[in-house]
């Protein structure tokens, strides 16, 4: 949905506006005093004078066209205004008022009739149960909570499943000098949904960087095409998503309806999807402002230049918590250190330049212009902040300020300005970073840090992508659709149609003979050659081991008629018509688990882990929304904890991850390729032994 | 060390007060604005007006007794004016000026001239290199950095090992109108260390919390012990503590030659002894602030009180992170809070009384004396915060304001405050907080959150170590010191005898029998029953599977002659008079490793693991400084990332964690009564299985 038009209506009707509500007090003073460049017209039924000035008695009172209708009146009068906004033409709506979804059936169904008058008349309408929004780039300022000043206009566009957060965000920002391009809060999301307005952020020129804070994902194919959108046009998405904790679940369902996802789930999509997700409404700003100050970072190689021993150490333990480098400086950049750090001091990365700052105060500025000099560094991070009170004159001031700017400015590398701890930027440093010029600055190490460790990720997830030609989960099809005619896609498959299937697809599947009586049995095994493996097989027996229907290690023809016996005995207690399978016994190597599970939101979604105790007590797996191509499995194994095992600890060889991702991308390509019906595919184990990979056991289930 | 007299002069003498100085300047300027109550005397060589005032020529000029002198004149100065000091009576030193152990080995030399002089005259001196200090409490501020008013008194000491960050600690605190007790910037520690002063702030009746930012313990064991002064005094310890990474490590030694210690082993000393270790200045402070303000915290068992939807979902992920409990409400509290809460609300925990306080500002405060009176709860977060800005009539606002810290002082629980975002207290939430009694209010719901989880498990240690009756690292030694002569603490033993050693503290231990040919082995085989393990054994002989000299599973006479050869031709290239035990073969239950390794700062430490890749891969293991007792091995096996498998995951039988810890204890209890000469002490593997605990093999190695 396109709600260009709602962010930018040249007149307003306050509908509902009335002296004894503080949103509409609020509202009106905003647009007011926020530099609303068109008309404002106040509705109230019963006319007269409200907050000083005249009030039309309804919509069609008002003489000229209104381009936006925001709405406070009672929720059963909601949709008749829209109604009767409809009629006289009016195609946008914000509206403020509760009562909706949130509380209860009758709510939900005043909702629906919202929505469907939105659809019958084409009505772009934004909540209800939200407080509008801040046009900070055009002065729009339709908000229904007060808006302290100043509303700093900048490029960061923030989008909240949240009414009351926003004022935080928004104080937030203002306290870190982050300027935003638009805010809206989007209340039930009726009609325009958070995915409408990051769509519309990604093409708006005012903003470089997309801020959300979500409850839930509602539709995750919309979220998906316009997160890869963003990628694309390079506007990072930084989101605060809850629903880490089961608690925290259960509270947003219960105060909005919201279901709010697998949160395994959702991290894996987020991530595949490059959105940047940050845990804190600190980091949210911190790292947009970041972003949106930057761009992306060419890559994780940090210079580091402080006045201060503590700092440096404290950003080298965050450097090495977010993956970053801090390499040695390269010798020429030492020998021209050496001339400026005082005798007493070191010339290592991270740089202390020293307490002598205090003294002269060229140095920080003369070690930065020579650390970003230095050919091994990608980006500087240089601690320094400015004033938080003018000093009686503020001339010399404003000038090394200017001086430190014009440096940062003609830098061969992105310089990152980082504070040492987050307090507010007083007015005296948005002034001074005004006139001069200087950057923005990072609010403190920590959140710092933080913010360039997502920032580096983020721009290479970026670079990937472009040199992949396309965004996030992607990748071509790997194998063919197979061949299943609907009719066989039911129930779950033997072990060996479900091999077959796989087989079919190019994945490497242990040999397996069927066996019908013990005879047959150990004329298999004697083919194979022992030990071998016997096991259950019949249609619709999933679990095989949790029934006795595996025996490993038979190492001679009465070992295989004994477990051919007693399989069998134990499979007929479960299926009457159970036969059983023979296969060589694998020994050694790395078992592997590889499933595509179904998730209600976000379809197919793949994962992969280590078995054993990696799986079954550290759950240790990767998880990956399909499609995904091989690439994208190589860096879903490298998540892994157990990452280590496969690159060959522990003594055993390393496994060729070209070899495993090949056959666990085809895995998943089978998996998409058979669409709706399956319910679920697992390989446990995948055996991986160096180059040789092989699928030991295989489930299919379906839905039907 | 006391360093009574150092925090509380009188007079003060500034020596090297210069115009041209910045600290000169800085320092007179903070005891002439801060209040300083007693006299201040300036003294350069060239005497004349200095700072505006008349300056001495040297000490001895000055009229009246000095109670300290601040030290700034160039470094090769300083063993003079000490002297010339010490001559008159002056008994307490701040040294400035920089050169010293930082620079290089003449620096060291005038360090360790400075410590002799202050040891034969028993002067107490701080520094060199270091800024001074801030007795907030006394208003004496001998200080070389600007200190921005308002000074903020309070009860939290500061100590730093970094000049540079004191003035970022400080501005911070006063940001978040976090009030100082004193504040210590140490300096190189010549004579006065960090230990000193947190022993005399455990002592001062003015400090409530210790804040420490550390780059080094110098004295582990004199840190232990201030401590556990401290725990048992209900002061907490907080510290951000640097070198969990390795650059930090190094430069923190490149820059102060400070050795950062293995961070492994210094958390799990911290921990033990109840100190906060956070990872941040903001935490540092905030957590600090927020333990004065409340002292011990009864639980854990949180009730959370919120105007948004939003913050409690944020606040519900993060108290998962950090171990808090949101327990729903009680049946009463409920139908109590159905009356107070909107009806389009949700009554839970977390609760949000919803955007209607806007309408209605009682609505917080009531809900707030509701859930107070949960009784399930042991504590309420309260997501609130004072205004920024006055508006243009302050009283209803103070009177509401005092109205919520009335009924939070009158609360039967405690109560804490969070403000959503982390801003600076405004100056006008400054004088709501002064004027109405308003509590201390914590910055931001993220660092919030990690401030009370620290705060609770601090308060658990504390009745911890309350109930034992001593704090930190302790519990009587379960073991009487073995008699092991001197002449044989020597080499590596050989396993029988480490064996033996155990076993006689009541370890168990496998048996085994010494095997010197092959017909003794099968005999002492045939006693145990097969299968059976042979092992090479020899002193001096270390890690035997290393060269061959373990064999496992021997199931007949054939493998164990067999085995007898091999193992004895592997040793015997090592030790010529190497024999074999053999000992039966126990199968199944979980291996656990538990070593004592001596640590170059901290002592003999305790390290215990799951074998297999949760050492060799996830390097999951638990360390303690000793002694322990079980009650503290309990711990550090519920720490273990693999404690599930203890606990009976993978369907094996829960591990009778009583015994294992009874065991691990008297293990620790034997490596602590050896003293000095153990270099380390492992068994490898202690197999549990339920309540059986056997050493399975044990290996001593001794220092000479």
């Amino acid at each position: 949905m396109s709600v260009g038009a709602l962010f930018n209506p040249r007149s307003i009707a306050l509908v509902g506006a009335t002296d004894k509500s503080g949103w509409s007090v609020s509202t009106l003073l905003n647009l007011r005093t926020h530099g609303f460049p068109g008309t404002v017209h106040l509705v109230n039924p019963r006319g007269g004078t409200v907050h000083g000035e005249p009030a039309h008695r309804s919509l069609s009172e008002i003489p000229e066209p209104v381009d936006l209708a925001y709405v406070m009146v009672p929720t059963a009068a909601v949709p008749g205004v829209l109604r009767e906004g409809a009629k006289l033409g009016i195609r946008c709506y914000v509206i403020l008022t509760a009562g909706f979804g949130e509380s209860g059936p009758e709510g939900a169904r005043l909702e629906a009739e919202i929505a469907d008058l939105a659809r019958e008349h084409g009505l772009t309408v934004l909540g209800p149960n939200g407080n509008g929004y801040i046009n900070a780039a055009a002065s729009i300022t339709p908000y229904g909570l007060p808006i302290a000043p100043p509303l700093i206009k900048g490029s960061v566009g923030v989008v909240l499943q949240s009414g009351a957060l926003a004022s935080s965000v928004l104080g937030f920002a203002q306290a870190r000098n982050v300027g935003i391009s638009l805010l809206t809060s989007m209340g039930n999301e009726a009609v325009v949904t958070v995915t409408d307005v990051v769509d519309h952020l990604v093409d708006d020129p005012a903003t470089k960087v997309i801020a959300l804070f979500l409850e839930t994902v509602r539709n995750p194919a919309e979220f998906a095409r316009v997160a890869r959108r963003a990628l694309l046009a390079g506007k990072p998405i930084v989101a605060l998503k809850i629903g880490r904790s089961t608690l925290a679940s259960h509270t947003a369902q219960a105060h909005t309806g919201a279901l709010v996802g697998d949160d395994d789930v959702i991290d894996a999509a987020l991530r595949q999807l490059g959105v940047i997700r940050v845990r804190s409404l600190e980091d949210l700003i911190i790292t947009s402002g970041l972003l949106a100050s930057t761009g992306p970072l060419p890559g994780g190689r940090v210079g580091v230049v402080t006045p201060s021993g503590g700092a440096s150490e404290i950003i080298a333990d965050r450097a090495e918590d977010e993956g970053l480098e801090l390499p040695p400086f390269a010798p020429e950049t030492v020998a021209r250190l050496s001339e400026i750090v005082p005798s007493f001091g070191t010339v290592q990365n991270p740089l202390d330049v020293t307490g002598y700052v205090l003294i002269d105060r060229t140095l920080l500025g003369r070690a930065l212009e020579t650390v970003t000099a230095d050919p091994g560094v990608d980006l500087v991070l240089l601690l320094s902040e400015p004033p938080r009170v003018a000093p009686p004159d503020p001339g010399p001031t404003l000038a090394l300020y200017e001086s430190s700017a014009r440096r940062i400015a003609e830098s061969p590398v992105p310089v990152v300005v980082v504070s040492n701890v987050l307090t507010d930027v007083t007015e005296f440093g948005r002034q001074v970073q005004q006139e001069t010029g200087y950057p923005y600055v990072v609010g403190g190490i920590e959140h710092g840090m933080t913010a360039i460790g997502a920032a580096v990720r983020w721009s290479r997830t970026r670079a990937r992508t472009l040199e992949r030609g396309s965004a996030g989960p992607g990748g071509a099809a790997l194998v063919a659709v197979p061949d299943v005619p609907a009719a066989e896609r039911t129930g779950v498959w033997a072990e060996h149609r479900a091999a077959a299937l796989l087989a079919s697809t190019g994945v490497p599947v242990v040999p397996a003979e069927a066996a019908y009586d013990e005879e047959e049995a150990v004329a298999a095994a004697e083919r194979f050659g022992y030990p071998v493996v016997l096991k259950a097989a019949a249609e619709g027996l999933g679990h095989k081991s949790d029934i006795g229907g595996v025996r490993l290690g038979l190492r001679g023809p009465d070992d295989v008629r004994r477990a051919h016996r007693e399989v069998t005995a134990a499979a007929r207690a479960h299926r009457p018509d159970a036969w059983t399978l023979v296969q060589p016994q694998r020994t050694g190597g790395i078992e592997l688990l590889v499933g595509v599970v179904r998730d209600p939101a976000w379809g197919p979604i793949l994962a992969v882990g280590l078995g054993g105790v990696w799986v079954e007590v550290l759950r240790d797996t990767a998880l990956r929304v399909l499609p995904v191509d091989a690439a994208e499995v190589r860096l879903a194994l490298s998540e892994l904890r157990g990452a280590a095992l496969l690159r060959g600890a522990r003594g055993s060889a390393p496994a060729d991850l070209d070899a495993v991702a090949d056959v666990v991308a085809r895995v998943a390509a089978l998996a998409g390729a058979l669409g709706d019906d399956l319910e679920s595919l697992e390989i446990n184990p995948l055996l991986v032994e160096g180059s040789r990979v092989e699928a030991l056991d295989a489930l299919i289930t379906w839905r039907s």
